[in-house]
């Protein structure tokens, strides 16, 4: 065999669906913030002081001392996921008002797993994905690589007709496939759907006769207000049933208990999972056995007392953010107050680029967040940013928001 | 809101894809099989006497006992994968002849994941992918939800010219876009290319200048005969380097160590792991940290050690199969030899149906395999059927070769 004269030429190799695939701008300057004398509001990734280490080691002891339970959970396992679990989260659902069963339920690598299934089994190349804006920023890169179009979902009042977002998306070259929602203290907003607000999107999406996507990664996680029923139960109820559901809900355990063990869950119409389950046997064939077992006995054990510690800690960190953001920003800057989960959202008087202040805020004030404009599926808000409250201490939420404050008051000024 | 006259109507609202994703007939056959008085052959999955149970109970341990491992075990990590394990990786690829460096591998959810990534970089619709026939059926499943056409690499000589299959595949209205193969003792045969027949492998993808993936699970567990170098080891002297090759390989942990962890690698050219990263983060984000760094642990201390143990326990399952074969098939039925792995292939004389005989296996003989015609891409094979060793003891393999074999006597007498 002779040497090629050049090296392969991938990228004329590559599926067209592969110009959809683009490095995360956002997620390439999150690596450069990863330095100790940084005080970071940029992550959104729960507290590891709250990961049960007793429990969790203890669970590995118990599972790694039963031969059997051993071998089961070391071995390849059934693509819907651990029974055991499956069943857990059919009482978990239950009591969020979604009355369904095992059939109903198909366990993911985490939500984002879900992201991506469910964009891969509606969208075709040019067909049309509902958002808000902004919007989580994991879902547009999972809905991004099927080479779809976005439209806005109205918030409130909106003068568009029902027949103007089916005719935008026909001049797209596809159709109207889904709407995607966060509920709960959405990422990155904070903001939390009240019940109007919930029936009229359940309406659009009747009146557009399309499925409704729910994320709920952090719906137990509230600090204070009222619950307000999931999408999904209160469909369920007007429809008669989860079979007959518009509403697919997604779910994880990274918020709660850890990310580490990679294990979220869709619930949806046995037809939806019976689909969708295929995608995971062809995907990767299952989630991981043990991983699943540690979570199942979790979630048995201890989950009410596991969201009672992240409420009591996460709650203390949000009053910290938000009393300090009250005493440093200056006149003109808003921001959201959310009733739980880790995000507060930041609007900067229009003109002013939090992109290009990222860069002072790093290099002069040591303090790092992420700029809102990575959260638009059309790339405006460039007068927004996300702060997480999650990782940093009190003391550091204090002063790195004074910090912030500093600089902003320049930038205002 | 009023209740829909009917539930939502689904199939109309899947992406074009979902038509290529099917229930596999095979696949939910097996599930009727998991019955314990059948003795089954059908399976591929290692023995589990084999998951070293007090290594991974101390690893658990070890990890779960020091606070900051502990953090990041359970915390989300990158999406290329853990550091230490990519490294230990680069070092093994380095032992069968790949010069690589951590930039040239990304882990993976097993090796499944590694072919649903190939298949969704490469294939557009109606593009074609070169198989083995047969194959792997896992493969077709990852490769079919992408609507591409099969063609059947050459095995040996052949009187169709290059033109003939980049004609072809023009025709189906796509392009050629990789050859599939697994080298070393595959899924379903147990055959291995020779030297020869690698180089000829090589030739030919040069020849059409298209990407080859090497699917390599087993090729640890060799029982005899001469190890022969990987096509990536071939291609990277032949193009002075892993960045100038063609060859893109998999591996896995599944097959020596365990499968209920999930981890495999991708091992490729930086410019394709840059894009394949991309399509981790937006598909799950990363593996599990723990199960990565349990695997890490596994591998830097005890790999070569559980690779011997492997292979002295399937090669004498291996030949005790062999020997009941040889002992109890009727004249006619032919079978391969496999140096390595964990299948047998046999042939039946032409005419007979190893689908239509499986129902009297179970039924009559209480024993059970994998008709063969499930892993070609064509259907063809209806005479052929796959064995498995790995899993049954010695006792039942002589047990239900010769059920199978009275079985076979009567089919053919």
């Amino acid at each position: 065999m002779t040497p090629q004269e050049t090296p392969m030429d991938w990228g004329t190799r590559y599926a067209a669906r592969m110009a959809g695939m683009k490095a995360s701008e956002i997620r390439e300057l999150l690596k450069l913030l990863d330095q100790p004398d940084i005080i970071s509001f940029a992550g959104g990734i729960p507290d590891p002081a709250l990961f049960p280490q007793a429990e969790i080691a203890q669970t590995y002891a118990q599972i790694c001392g039963d031969r059997a339970l051993f071998d089961a959970a070391l071995q390849y396992s059934v693509s819907e996921g651990d029974a055991g679990l499956r069943q857990w989260i059919v009482s978990y659902m239950a009591k969020r008002g979604v009355t369904c069963g095992p059939e109903n339920i198909l366990i993911t690598n985490g939500s984002q797993q879900a992201l991506e299934f469910l964009g891969r089994m509606f969208l075709s190349p040019k067909d049309t994905a509902m958002v808000e804006a902004p919007t989580y920023l994991g879902a547009l890169q999972a809905f991004s690589a099927m080479e779809p179009v976005y439209d806005t979902l109205p918030n409130g009042a909106t003068n568009r007709t029902v027949a103007s977002y089916r005719d935008k998306a026909g001049a797209a070259g596809g159709v109207l496939k889904f709407a995607y929602v966060v509920p709960d203290f959405a990422n990155p907003t904070g903001h939390t759907l009240n019940i109007e607000e919930r029936r009229e999107l359940l309406q659009f999406a009747s009146d557009l006769n399309i499925p409704v996507i729910e994320d709920s990664p952090y719906v137990a996680l509230r600090y204070d207000g009222q619950e307000v029923p999931m999408l999904q139960a209160l469909d369920c109820e007007d429809q008669g049933g989860i079979e007959s559901s518009r509403v697919i809900s997604l779910g994880s355990f990274s918020k709660v208990f850890t990310p580490g063990l990679r294990v979220g869950w869709i619930c949806a119409p046995t037809e939806v999972i019976g689909k969708l389950t295929l995608m995971k046997q062809a995907s990767d064939l299952s989630n991981s056995a043990i991983n699943q077992r540690v979570i199942a006995t979790l979630a048995t054990t201890r989950f009410d007392q596991q969201v009672a510690q992240g409420i009591a800690h996460y709650r203390v960190k949000r009053d910290a953010m938000l009393d300090a953001l009250e005493r440093h920003m200056p006149d003109g800057v808003t921001w959201s107050k959310p009733e739980g989960g880790l995000f507060i959202w930041v609007t900067l008087p229009e003109g002013l680029d939090a992109t290009a202040l990222l860069q002072q805020a790093v290099e002069q004030a040591r303090v790092a967040y992420v700029p809102g404009h990575a959260f638009f599926a059309d790339g405006s808000g460039r007068n927004t940013l996300r702060l997480s409250f999650s990782l940093p201490s009190v003391d550091a939420i204090e002063d790195g928001i004074a910090k912030l404050g500093a600089l902003l008051k320049k930038a205002t000024g």
